[in-house]
């Protein structure tokens, strides 16, 4: 029995600034069926309330309390641990981190960073690590699919870069993290075997979720999908499909 | 009996334009022992022309082919395979590559490219690796002492991001790699059983010649050493020495 469902963004609603095709109307079908649904997502490049209006725009109106960022993950992981970031993170989400005062406990803060991962940035974390701080990967996904349609190098690239020279090993804070999924499922009461996660990254989402003992991980073959991708990684999907309207379809049928 | 020796070049012969403290001297008793040297650095951030116009300002006056440089090892590379680069190295080293022709193969060739480390660079290349290119590092080495003392990300940081993002494996062509170690060693007939490697970096120097079954392989406590460095790798050093003179001491005292 599927009881909720957890959808990322990037590459399964929207590409860019548009709407996938059907997307829109896959998730007001899942609504209608009376299915409680989160958005989990690893995109670090815009704060919560970034995304939450390009959601609105697209047609998409949800609270804030059904979307699940790294970012905000990681404003309470410093929070309950009185550390202050070190961020290598894209200037867009410094915003998101601008509140927190000053600490003795440092911990480096890597997102998406994209033009901001230079050798200085980059360099400076590297210190900050060796010296104690600890070491804190928004995400670790190796790829996503940039603006031009291709596949770009993603924070997981660079948080290796920072693991591989101080030694440490990064802790994650998005997907796959479990304790991600876990907020997710459990801000709508659902335990994880009557999930169902719906994503475009055959690792963080699909294998990922079903490491955390998520029910069911569907792959979608739209954005950062390559051929292939359904065996790269273990545990494989329960269902590859074409996009999120064939998976309403999917987990609709499977409450049918 | 030892009747060769490999020395690396920064953190123990100099450190920035300096030589250190007793270096000169101990390489001129190596040599007034009839012992044969070579030189083998990871250093990528000068051509090799630089480094031997380096050497002579310090007073070590030698000739081209003492010298080994993952350069040139690339150069030798690429040649034989007939592929062109695609560069991710520093601006100064680029010149060592001016003159190989454009070719259908392309490799990505990664030395330390400094403040070249950034974002537009290493996509560039990433994209040539999904695209089917050879994944090249001239060296892996976590970190290196900076032009102010403190430890700097190196070249292996970035190649391990590259690696992750991409799937691939490097072909590492500098120090720890046995046909770098080898082609030093021929070049003055002497077995690896027989020989000795002197360096600053407990991985590639030592536990790299020790791996490439040179007979010993002694640490000094200069340049990028840090305390524990000789515990932190295997196989761990024959020995553990402050300097470079306390290393020709070591070795000059094998002899008699």
């Amino acid at each position: 029995m599927i009881r909720g469902v957890l959808l990322d963004l990037a590459g399964v609603i929207y590409e860019g600034d548009r709407a996938l095709p059907g997307a829109i109307d896959a998730v007001a079908r899942l609504h209608q069926a009376g299915l409680p649904l989160r958005f989990v997502t690893n995109t670090t490049r815009r704060t919560k309330r970034e995304l939450l209006e390009r959601l609105t725009r697209l047609g998409l109106d949800i609270s804030a309390d059904e979307l699940f960022t790294p970012g905000q993950a990681a404003r309470d992981w410093l929070k309950e641990r009185d550390c202050m970031p070190v961020l290598v993170v894209h200037p867009n989400l410094e915003r998101e981190f601008e509140d927190i005062p000053a600490r003795e406990k440092h911990a480096v803060v890597v997102g998406d960073a994209g033009n901001a991962f230079d050798y200085a940035h980059l360099n400076r974390a590297f210190r900050e690590l060796i010296g104690g701080a600890e070491l804190i990967a928004l995400a670790k996904n190796r790829t996503f699919k940039d603006d031009d349609g291709k596949l770009s190098l993603d924070a997981g690239a660079f948080v290796t870069a920072l693991e591989y020279a101080s030694g440490k090993t990064a802790t994650v804070l998005g997907k796959p993290a479990h304790a991600f999924f876990a907020a997710a499922l459990s801000s709508m009461h659902c335990p994880p075997e009557d999930a169902v996660m719906v994503g475009d990254d055959a690792e963080a989402d699909v294998a990922g979720a079903l490491r955390a003992r998520l029910g069911h991980a569907l792959l979608v073959r739209t954005g950062k999908y390559r051929p292939g991708d359904e065996d790269r990684f273990t545990p494989k999907p329960t269902a590859t499909v074409s996009d999120l309207a064939a998976a309403a379809d999917w987990i609709l049928d499977c409450r049918s």
